[in-house]
């Protein structure tokens, strides 16, 4: 696929957006005019950069008001269309963009804006340029690709075209399957914005709500699909308006646009015969989660493993040449890393103790790693003794650590590999904790698109709607992301203040990162009275919220008591039951949860407020302010 | 006017919002039940506390899909009802909101819903309890007041009431005039919100868009009038859910909605013969701005000061016990306060040079300074020397003070009386700059609201639509406050990110405040020239701005060098031009402005991209990355 996006994507002046545009990857630019206006620089100037990194300048846009003006206005559109080839041939490029007239003056009729693309196209055909005409979903008359085909149809001159716009499609609910009639040639170039699902004015929607393909809800793979149809084979630009993306990191915004656009084009190959996609493997699907791993020192490692001990975990393995530990209950694999060398201790220095890694369990880690690296993930690796497994990993949110495993190669092995088992220290029977049920990974609200086209891109997953989750200080965002079976499941969470606990989190911490993991157990009853008989420390739950829960659900009177006996938070939906109990927080926020789900897929949202208002009750120092965390 | 708030409107657990609401001047409050739910204390604890602050407990809510269940859900929604009514009993309030049902399990049927009503009024009853009944605006089936309150007359029971909610019936454009028909002792509270007008789906912009009365667009002050016009004296009681609130100042957005009620009930008090408002003075109409006062010290005074003689700025008169001096052009008047004691100095130790304070003339200071203190402004007063004069002042945006000044009393001429006039000391002429055009805050952008209601509540003032200023490093919104004649006009940029000019501004200034200071010419060209003869350093503007602005215009290629020649910008509406000239910055990110129009009412918004920029280029160091700034 030929990539490009509009400079009005992202963020900061026209040469950092340029040097960040070519850094991601892509092939060609669309040079905002208002961009390039601000710029303290002329048009040839523009164009020297754009050309010294390597970029095409596809486009340069938008030309407004243009067809079907009255006759006393139509002689000065032509000029100020003339004054904008001047700056095109300066820059370099040679299509413009002419999006649908919106002004009060025009006049409309197709035949009027086709005989004004005509003689446009005449005018641009004597200096080598293109015009391509866009129905925005907002024109006063055209507002629909069909209608901008048809005037480009009648306008019939090779240098006019039409530009397609999925945002501007689908908004509108279009039949894509239009397109698929459209002869290739006369698609000058497709725009691809996403945008989530929310009824509002359209205008409103577009320019603050616009996000990247895969990111928002509108079937963009559907209208790419159609386009490649047609056997199109031009840029594919981003244009998209979003005010996060505008306030956001200028270099992390254009690296997620070309992802999308790499995600996009691999869904496309896979669908129509054609060249557009790379090849590469198919999404990798989780088996489970392989372990997690937390950097700490020996004496934070202290707090951590009694907590783990009182969880009924067992240290079953010492790393045979690294300061590391695994703890096993079911199929649950924690690592302690307190090697005073390498990555994990370079963590701990910045961040504190973190559960900073991940292993998920793949069918090929190969494969998986690959895919990871062709969608732009970045690739790790470090020292490691020999002997020892190299484990494929690449970085994942918060710049903390994702290893791939398989069971096929002997990365399945590592742990009889890296590891040497130990004799049994007693400390008796587990609780019953089987497997991780999520991880709950807390990020920057300006960081939540980025990390869900990672996970959905590179491994077989999916969203589920984000969710409100009401902090006493402020709403945090709750989306989720899994796999189909639930092998799979992360919750992100992303707070846009800090007095909020998972902001809090995220400034004491100095970065996004997982906040808690969630183990599953097949009876929470019994898995609570172990824990209790090892004295783990329950998170405890204000009674009014039991005797509340009893009339929501109309419990049975004795399972209430059931409940609050063991601070279990209980939630029910039409698919089954969810029962969750807490540990109290660690260092600075993280905490664990237990989890029995009865045919339940959801997450106990409905409950979040009360843990977290148990859990800030419990971080807040006696006497500071409430506000103070 | 009794006034009330839901505690889900603000942000905190529930301690602190008792304390703030208390502390903000409300009579009562609604108990949200999710935040006596995470509350760890009992119903008796909370009533407890409210009544030790002095609130009446209004209301316990909500109490969810009641009404018109089938047979085999009803007996347990009963139920629950029965554990809510204990609640409250323990609680100490007597009423409970009733919201109609959106379960999908409900039967609908006004009947039904009445004979229901008339159940749970009777069970009320034998225990000295209400039931108010509300129409939501995605209520199943009863999504409309007029339903809602026929349902009502129909259940026929003294201990059944309505509840009537501004945004479910204005959001709906029911027909407010329908109110003025119902007894007032059948409406048992009136709850109140606004919102600005977003086409969106309806349940989206309740739960995130709310904001206080006179902070939105809806016609809250005709639905409060129609109220009123039944007689109604009970509580006016704010429930908005908004999410900037939720993640705000609790002690702020409590004063504010306070503010906002008083304001309302002022307003409703001159329209509908009823004890509901407070006597006050009228809005303050403002004739214009007195003067300006910069607190600085020696030494930066004397950059300041070259930049106002470099404006045209003559040395009029100075302090008779300060070390304050008061420079004159025009209408306008600038103090420069570099007196080592005193306000001004505080406020120069914390943030730097700063326009701290500002005098607005009005009719009658006294009056005004009694409507700003009923509106719940903060008074500000220190010491002056004997026989100078006391300036009645209030507390601004950013901490900053707002003087109230008339010609009426000896106020006027405190020029004459607390300054010496000095002999002029050559300077020649000015350059034609005549009044203060507008002021440019800068505030945080939740505190864009707060300061739209003092202006607006305070002074005879409206706001414009907000409008998006595109920064290189992110949205900025910008709200105008004006009065009709132009005399008083306020921007506000609203800043939320950092890197933005506006957020650079804040976090280095450690506050909101005056970011700008534009004055008025008739000549701008007459005055550009004569800047330029005295040496003022104009603000740079791109080169490529002029090509664009002639061919959008259609200008005379002489204006458009003209333009160029003196780095003036250009914008035109229906009613007029307007023309724009900057100073560089001065200290962290402050300037001036130079402005002519010719029947023009905006204020240039289209330029303010180009501005930014070239503002940005001009305080970037060399070396420094483009988004340190």
């Amino acid at each position: 696929m030929k990539t490009s996006i509009a400079t009005v994507t992202i963020s900061g002046e026209l040469p950092e957006k340029l040097e960040a545009i070519a850094r991601a990857g892509f092939d060609g630019v669309e040079i905002f005019e208002n961009d390039f206006l601000a710029f303290d620089g002329s048009p040839a100037d523009v164009g020297k950069m754009a050309r010294d990194l390597g970029l095409v300048i596809t486009l340069f846009q938008p030309f407004r008001d243009f067809e079907g003006m009255p006759e006393t206005l139509r002689g000065r559109t032509f000029d100020r269309a003339e004054r904008k080839f001047d700056i095109m041939q300066e820059l370099g490029t040679d299509m413009v963009l002419v999006c649908s007239n919106v002004s009060q003056a025009a006049l409309g009729g197709i035949d009027r804006a086709a005989a004004d693309f005509r003689e446009l196209g005449e005018r641009a055909a004597k200096r080598g340029l293109k015009v391509g005409y866009e129905a925005l979903a907002w024109g006063r008359y055209v507002n629909d690709h069909r209608d901008a085909w048809e005037i480009v149809r009648r306008a019939d001159h090779p240098n006019v075209g039409l530009i397609l716009d999925s945002f501007h499609s689908l908004s509108r609910k279009i039949d894509i399957n239009s397109i698929r009639s459209i002869p290739k040639e006369k698609i000058f170039i497709v725009q691809l914005a996403d945008a989530p699902l929310i009824d509002m004015d359209l205008l409103y929607w577009s320019r603050h709500f616009r996000n990247m393909p895969g990111e928002g809800d509108l079937p963009v793979t559907e209208f790419t699909e159609a386009v490649a149809s047609t056997g199109y084979d031009g840029f594919f630009s981003l244009e998209i308006f979003n005010d996060q993306f505008r306030g956001g990191s200028t270099r992390a915004i254009a690296a997620d646009g070309h992802r999308s656009l790499i995600y996009l084009a691999d869904q496309i190959r896979r669908k129509v015969e054609t060249p557009i996609g790379a090849e590469m493997p198919d999404r990798a699907a989780v088996k489970g989660v392989g372990f997690i791993e937390f950097a700490t020192d020996d004496e934070e490692a202290v707090e951590l493993v009694g907590i783990l001990e009182a969880l009924g975990f067992r240290k079953v393995a010492v790393h045979r040449s690294k300061k590391v530990t695994l703890f096993q209950q079911g199929d649950i694999r924690i690592i302690i890393n307190v090697d005073p060398l390498g990555f994990a201790n370079a963590t701990y220095a910045v961040h504190g103790t973190f559960a900073y890694a991940m292993a998920l369990v793949v069918d090929d880690a190969a494969e998986a790693y690959a895919r990871a690296l062709a969608l732009d993930a970045e690739p790790f690796a470090q020292a490691v003794a020999e002997g020892e497994l190299q484990l494929p990993a690449i970085r994942g949110v918060g710049g903390g650590l994702i290893y791939l495993i398989d069971q096929k190669s002997p990365l399945g092995r590592f742990s009889e590999i890296d590891f040497e088992t130990v004799a049994e220290e007693g400390g008796g029977e587990g609780a019953g904790l089987l497997q991780i049920d999520h991880i709950a990974q807390t990020v920057a609200y300006d960081e939540m698109l980025t990390w869900l086209l990672f996970y959905t891109s590179i491994f077989e997953t999916h969203k589920t709607p984000v969710v409100d989750i009401i902090d006493p200080s402020g709403v945090v965002r709750s989306q989720v992301i899994e796999s189909k079976a639930g092998t799979l499941r992360v919750t992100m969470n992303g707070a846009e203040n800090r007095r909020t606990l998972a902001g809090h989190f995220i400034a004491e911490k100095f970065g996004s990162g997982i906040q808690h993991l969630a183990f599953s157990t097949n009876d929470i009853f019994a898995t609570a009275a172990r824990l209790r008989a090892k004295g783990f420390k329950f998170l405890p739950i204000s009674a009014n919220y039991y005797d509340d829960v009893e009339a929501r659900f109309g419990l049975d009177p004795e399972l209430t008591e059931r409940l609050k006996a063991q601070n279990i938070l209980y939630d029910r939906d039409e698919e089954g039951e969810y029962f969750q109990l807490y540990s109290g927080t660690f260092g600075e926020g993280f905490f664990f949860e237990v989890v029995e789900r009865r045919g339940y897929r959801g997450y106990g949202a409905p409950n979040a407020i009360f843990r977290i208002a148990a859990l800030k009750k419990q971080m807040r120092p006696e006497g500071l302010p409430r506000d103070a965390i």
